[in-house]
């Protein structure tokens, strides 16, 4: 990847240009195919992994080997920097394309050399961090205030937000498996509430499809439960999906 | 507060003799009764705070005018960092003490002048955000996978572990309302749940005081649905409660 497409990133818009060439040398491009492992849990927590484009699964196994979703990654999100200063490997997942996706790696030690030696890198990564911690915040929020319908329509609103709202039919990113684990509820639970929730905001559904008849009254339905107010114009982009 | 004391802080180990000169200068210390308003949510997204002793409530309210509880914090917890490179006033909350406390506070302009002018004082903070969004990742887990039962038993666990294992009576830190919020269950859940977790693991409840007859029994009922496994000797202390 070329440093001046690194440089209108984000996360590494205030690097040095001497990192910036360190980067753009050091990174891989990968393009993979859905349901490919990208990385296991022993190789993540030494690898830095930015996504280009698609849709990246980040999971473990709990001890009854059950799957939990930790998190769902898509263009210009990253994972792996939480191991960048952590001596053992504990608390790590896997990745796994859950799209068709092309996606960038960097070693981390690599990328650890460069944050020691570059305020501007390591101010950027502290930035970008602190925006997901805010987010993180706003998640928990929400698993504490809404209820399984609710949530399942705020993940709707927020797609009809990067829509510009002017589109009234909207396509589920993924599949309804997985959006119940990312969302936090079983797949029962999810069928149960989007069918009530369909019931109660006139949406119709074919397959992946949304078709939504007034999204005011999704929105009245959905956001009373938050601090937030719609279209949640603060929530960055990154946490959208 | 000295600058010597602030170098045995994980947060500023890392930052430099002027640094560590500049904030000693600039915290100014505060010592203040239970159930004061520290911070407003204006005067949050301008400050930093960071508690040497107590606990400290960060809590906002949602448009139904409920309080939610963010977090809660105890001696090296810190806020106000998320604010650090935002630009407008938004997802801020208000801090209040729940016990007398000790903290320190910043203007997180100060801040912001010694980050961009001392790498190791902007590694120190990132290490430490790192840190936050991997304990966040686990406790967004916990909420998906452990029924309220698991999270009440999870949560007097770590009150054990921090008394190195040996005391089978522990004291819940501060009131079952609050601690109900916290575990992102409401207060009649809570009471419920505590019952049936007492009947089912042998605890004995007075007032704060919880007795535990068997802490296996505990530990067997609590942490199967989890991916770490007791005595989660991975998870930072300052996470522990």
């Amino acid at each position: 990847m070329q440093s001046s497409a690194l440089q209108q990133l984000d996360l590494f818009k205030q690097a040095s240009s001497h990192s910036l060439n360190q980067l753009s040398q050091a990174f891989k491009r990968h393009f993979y195919k859905k349901n490919t492992l990208l990385l296991d849990h022993h190789t993540l927590a030494l690898t830095f992994l930015y996504v280009i484009n698609g849709w990246v699964k980040l999971f473990k196994e709990n001890a009854n080997g059950e799957e939990i979703v930790i998190d769902v990654l898509t263009k210009g999100h990253y994972c792996g920097d939480e191991f960048l200063f952590q001596a053992e490997e504990t608390d790590t997942y896997s990745a796994q394309s859950i799209s068709d996706v092309e996606v960038i790696t960097l070693p981390l030690a690599t990328l650890k050399r460069l944050l020691r030696s570059d305020n501007g890198l390591s101010i950027g990564f502290l930035e970008q961090s602190l925006k997901k911690r805010r987010n993180m915040y706003v998640e928990t929020e929400h698993l504490n205030m809404k209820n399984a319908m609710q949530r399942i329509g705020c993940f709707i609103l927020r797609l009809c937000d990067q829509h510009n709202g002017q589109k009234l039919t909207i396509h589920l990113p993924y599949d309804k498996v997985l959006l119940a684990a990312r969302l936090g509820m079983r797949a029962e639970t999810f069928s149960r509430a989007l069918k009530k929730l369909s019931k109660e905001c006139s949406l119709k559904i074919h397959d992946q499809a949304v078709e939504i008849a007034c999204r005011d009254q999704l929105v009245h339905y959905v956001c009373p439960s938050c601090s937030k107010t719609f279209p949640c114009e603060t929530v960055p982009k990154a946490f959208r999906i």
